[in-house]
C-alpha cells in the first residue's frame, strides 16, 4: 500500500518582529513574539504562545496548550506534554488535554521533559529533569521528578 | 576532505492500508501497518514492526528489533536500545543486540528511554522515564529505573 | 510579519578522511575527524571535535566546546550541555561556557544528558543518564544524577 504523505511547514503562524527560524521545523497555528528564536528540528504545535525574546533550541517539541514567557530559554531536545494518559492512554478527546504556563525568565535544560504544569518565573530546569509537578517558588529545580534544588544567587 | 552524504528516505518499508506519515522521517526494511501514524523526525530501523493504529510521535527512534503492538502510543522524543554495552562498548556484531517488544495499548511518554525488553499489553510508561527491566503487569510506570507507580483506573 | 529563515547546513566543516554523514545534520566550524559518522537530525556546532572512528547517531546534539575522542559512540538524542544556568539563567556571554572533554572508547547510551564535565577513557554511560560530574575512573555509569554502577567485565 502507498502511505499518505504530509510535510512539515510553517502553517499559519503570528509571527512578531525580527523573529528567526532555522529549518527544517514544523510551526502551525501558533503565535511566536518578537525577536523570539525557533532552532532546527523543532516543532510547535497549534495554540503554542512563545514570548518575546525567547528562545527554542533544536530538537525541542511544544505541545498544542503550552504558554512560554519572555525571555526564556528552552534547551534542546525538551519535550512538553499535555496528556497525562490518566485513564491509561491517551485522552482522546483534546478537551481533556492540560495547559503549560511558563513564566518570564525561565530556563530549561536540555533533554528535560515538562509535564502540564504551571512554572513562575525565575526558575532553572535542570538538563535532564522531569518536572511533573507547579513550581511557584523561584530557584534551580533537577532530577526526576523535578525538587528544588537551591536558590538563584545571581 | 569529502564526507559520503547519504540521505534519509523510505526505503523498502511494508505499509498497511492508510498509514500517514510527516515528513522529514527517515524508515527503512520495515512493516509498518493499517492506520498507523509516523510523525516528523522520526527514525524507523530494518527489522521493526509497529502494529495497527499505533502512533509514533516525533523525535522517536525505532532500532531494529522493536516489535510494538497495536493501538500503541509512542510519545515524542522516545528512543529505544537495543545495544546494552555490556561488554563496555558497541556489541559490534548485530547477533549480539536484543530485541524488545511491546504490547498492545501501550502508551510510553515522551523523553523516554527503553532498554531492551519485553512490555505486556495495557501499560503507561511516564515522560522521561527509563525502561530497564521487563514489564509484566500492567499498570502506570515511571522514574529512572520506573517502577511500579499505580494501577490503571480508567 | 515574516521571519528570518535560516537552513541547516554543513558549513566550514573540516573532514578526515571517509567520513559519512546522513542527512538532514547541522554541521558548522567543527572537525570530524577520519571514518567517524554523523546521523541524521544531528547538530553539532562550532570548537568541536570528534575523533576518528567516533559515531554520533540520530537525533544527538554536540554543543559548542565539547571535544570526543576515538571510537566513541554516543547514542540517539544525546544532548552535550556546555550553560549550566550558574546565575539563574542563560550566561550571555560565550566565554562563560564550559568545555566537555570525553575520552576514547567512551559510550554514550540514547537520550543521556552531559553536562559541562570531563570522562576518562573506556566508560559506558547508561541511556538516560544525567552527568553531572567528573567521571575518571572506567566503568558504567547510569541514573540521574549518574552514579558509578559497576566495572567493565569486557
Amino acid at each position: 500500500m502507498t502511505p499518505k504523505i504530509l510535510h512539515i511547514g510553517i502553517v499559519e503562524v503570528q509571527f512578531g518582529e525580527d523573529v528567526t527560524i532555522v529549518e527544517p521545523v514544523n510551526l502551525y497555528r501558533c503565535t511566536i513574539e518578537d525577536h523570539a528564536f525557533i532552532g532546527p528540528f523543532v516543532e510547535v504545535q497549534a495554540n503554542v504562545r512563545i514570548g518575546s525574546r525567547s528562545r527554542i533550541q533544536s530538537h525541542s517539541f511544544i505541545c498544542e496548550g503550552v504558554t512560554i514567557g519572555q525571555s526564556c530559554f528552552i534547551g534542546h531536545g525538551v519535550m512538553f506534554v499535555n496528556d497525562t494518559f490518566s485513564t491509561g492512554g491517551p485522552a482522546g478527546d483534546r478537551e481533556k488535554w492540560k495547559p503549560t504556563f511558563i513564566g518570564d525568565r525561565v530556563s530549561i535544560g536540555s533533554n528535560a521533559t515538562i509535564m502540564p504544569v504551571t512554572i513562575c518565573s525565575d526558575v532553572v530546569i535542570g538538563a535532564g529533569a522531569v518536572v511533573t509537578r507547579d513550581i511557584d517558588v523561584p530557584g534551580i529545580y533537577a532530577g526526576n521528578p523535578a525538587r528544588f534544588l537551591r536558590a538563584i544567587h545571581s
